[in-house]
């Protein structure tokens, strides 16, 4: 795939008009690339409205495995794909590897990201700390947090305090996961790992940033309470559920940064071990607990909607370079390998 | 009032020192415009501590209605005056249509806002969701919220679980109003119309934009929640309430930016088939559900509080043009329409 | 101090490399200071990952009273300390009374603030209003915050509804003060009170500022509601616990800020009177009744995390100076203050 970069006159960036597209567009108009906008339905009118996040140029496609029948064209209109969350949960994680289009990071990532008990083993034996998993419904002696098979976009999951909740809560038709609930406040932690930069904290190979961070709004458990406790609600039938809707700009308490970066590191240490690395953003959703441990509930190795408050930068952006976004900082990535000739080792 | 207008020398930018008037002095300054303040009771001297957002010169007024007695003296200083939520509240809407001062926008949005079932009948006939009306509170059968009528800031409301809290909740010498309680995440969305431009998201006439948006703080709504449950609550004689202190910045999940510019749309151009126009910035207060859908609870037909934490930009903004605010919007748009001789487009 | 910080050759900005270090060493190098990092326990990796908040050198030290022991290097190497919450918590009051090295700000607000009872004198004979203090646990007929002495951090709180909760909570073998609880909304705001300049709002001698506020994340209390009423969770023995861990920013209704400015006007001034003033930044900690009523509960007499989502500005700051942080605002104190030969009056 780098090759057939190698080969363009001029790369054009190129992502599905959803999740973070405007902030990708906006990064990439910045660094001076030009920009095509793959929709999915109808053309988008509502990019009028930010003529500074609209791509130059749009393919309308039907659906989002249109997009496999149209790479020869991307590949003509110069486009590097830049995968985001919508991207990758609509057209599929299988549809994704085979899709025959020069892609921005490493796609060997959606192996082990896809498949719970892999992006389990990833960053456990990387050191981080997760929840633990309960097998048995009859250990349940804390809170747990049961999570059903393909849960997406925060449907799916509900939350059981003992044995009993679990057993009026559990649907038995379903394939679940019973994890610990662990109770803190959540941080979603914006990294951006590059293997060609030096500039930064340091790796075994290339540097580790922190670009910003957020928390994410849930509907409707984040205004539930004001209704009434959650024992209350279930005996009229009101139940939470935890649809994410937006994000809220938060920053870190600056002595747990260390520990911050001692995740990301460890985290990029290890997927260069076991596939070549996780190149580009990547976001640890990590709750912190009164001890002020970090446990880390998921990765999600792209570029994460909650990067989106920071489009015109962040207070970490402010430290490295003013109004950088993680939008920005992907389009300089592919600026900065074409430079070095090194657009192999960003490119998939 | 155009008229007026078009035979100032030299347009000044009044309001009301109170509720995003510095927002507005900071604007109107940034786009070269002279600013007057109208302050209540005493010089205000907070605004010394803002000089970038403090009017060039004040009137000092004993109350709100005292307005209505210095129309010339405003005329004379060559005002245009911007209205805002507690110049509104206060002065009262039957004043400020009477006010001969000419004002940004149309003031005979003032008919369908400030009576709910006007609000109620121009929003819905656009095709903008909102919650039911219960008439009969027999008919509780899901969470209702109770509004006394003339509740303002928040306070004189009350949810209800059902027909039982209802009883126990209610004041029957009051005057109230059922809705429906709609569950879900809260989103402000801060838009500007402009009958004039036709850069951004066009309309039949002009176009839409949207600036930024954010979520309330209301007290002691958001924290009452830390003391127990509301039924603890209730037997020891602690209620909730609902008054409005502040802002916290947000963005909403990009997925739901075309339903955002479809339900402005359609707020836009009925209301100029209504009464020709929401002219300027409005906000449409909404509530996204876990099916993720909009229900739109109140619009406010002009600059909100809520934009506040956005006087130096926002993430909408920054696709837009850097550091836009609502206030240098509003000013802008006073300029365009003079340079374009349509200030009797936009000014009432 | 002031004498030996005029024999200075060229000030260099220090701090201990926590809390708020990455802002105070941006705003120094902003400025044009040099910058001195003092770490304790080993040279700070993550630094490398913010260069424009990177000290230029580094001193590492074992642990916070090493610097009792290197007074000398640090006035050698032109320092100036800028203190800050983990300096003073970790160091100590009485520590940090006797450190001999020039310091920003006046070093006798510590005997007013870390004394609760002198707190409590200083703020409520400046008329700013306390939550009340319950002396006898059986006087409690409302609902109330119970602090063990010497928390830290927001460990070793509780709440209590009433005097049954109090009972089934206290731990008696520890000195605590039980103090009304106040509901409502929290604010925690950034002021800077300058004894030389003259700009902004004007004091008996000086000026003060207001240039930010933020919402505290809290674990576990932010989140625990998601898991059912604290009733029930009690009975689990899941308790509450208040530990910060992050900023959230938020911004404030208008109409409130004249309060904010009389609020820290007295604080201020009364300082001055009590122990010849608090200099520089200073946090007074709120919360908004449904009165809309400020009640203080207690006050930082040095830069705060909570200025930490504002090290690329704030919206208040944008009203001032564009891009103004709290960071920068000190070191440029320091400038002005040697530019006119004033620094006797900034620094002890």
């Amino acid at each position: 795939m780098a090759e057939i970069v190698e080969g363009y006159d001029d790369i054009k960036i190129a992502t599905v008009c959803s999740h973070s597209s405007l902030q990708i567009f906006h990064g990439a108009r910045k660094e001076g690339f030009g920009t095509l906008g793959i929709a999915i339905g109808s053309p988008p009118r509502f990019y009028d409205a930010f003529p500074r996040g609209k791509p130059d140029e749009y393919i309308i496609l039907d659906d989002y495995t249109g997009i496999l029948d149209i790479a020869d064209d991307l590949i003509e209109a110069n486009a590097v794909l830049i995968p985001h969350g919508s991207f990758v949960e609509y057209l599929g994680a299988k549809n994704v590897l085979r899709l025959g289009v020069p892609m921005f990071g490493n796609r060997r990532v959606l192996e082990w990201e896809s498949d719970r008990r892999k992006q389990r083993e990833w960053l456990t034996s990387a050191g981080v700390r997760m929840p633990s998993i309960i097998d048995n419904p009859k250990s349940i002696d804390r809170p747990v947090l049961v999570k059903y098979d393909g849960a997406k976009g925060g449907r799916g999951f509900f939350i059981a305090k003992d044995e009993w909740d679990f057993k009026i809560g559990i649907d038995p038709t379903q394939n679940y996961m019973i994890q610990e609930y662990v109770m803190g406040t959540r941080y979603y932690l914006h990294y951006f790992y590059s293997p060609i930069s030096i500039e930064g904290y340091r790796l075994s190979k290339g540097s580790l940033q922190l670009l910003s961070m957020d928390r994410r709004d849930e509907t409707n458990i984040d205004e539930i309470y004001k209704l009434g406790s959650m024992e209350d609600l279930k005996r009229l039938g009101i139940f939470p559920s935890f649809v994410v809707t937006g994000n809220v700009p938060v920053v870190l308490r600056e002595s747990l940064l260390p520990m911050v970066f001692e995740m990301g590191e460890r985290t990029v240490e290890r997927s260069i071990e076991l596939f070549g690395g996780l190149i580009g953003p990547f976001c640890l959703e990590t709750i912190v607990t009164d001890k002020l441990d970090f446990v880390v509930f998921e990765i999600s190795a792209r570029i994460v909607a909650g990067t989106n408050p920071f489009i015109g930068g962040s207070p970490y952006a402010e430290l490295i370079e003013p109004d950088l976004s993680t939008g920005i900082r992907i389009a300089r990535e592919i600026r900065n390998a074409k430079g070095a000739g090194r657009l192999a080792e960003i490119i998939s």
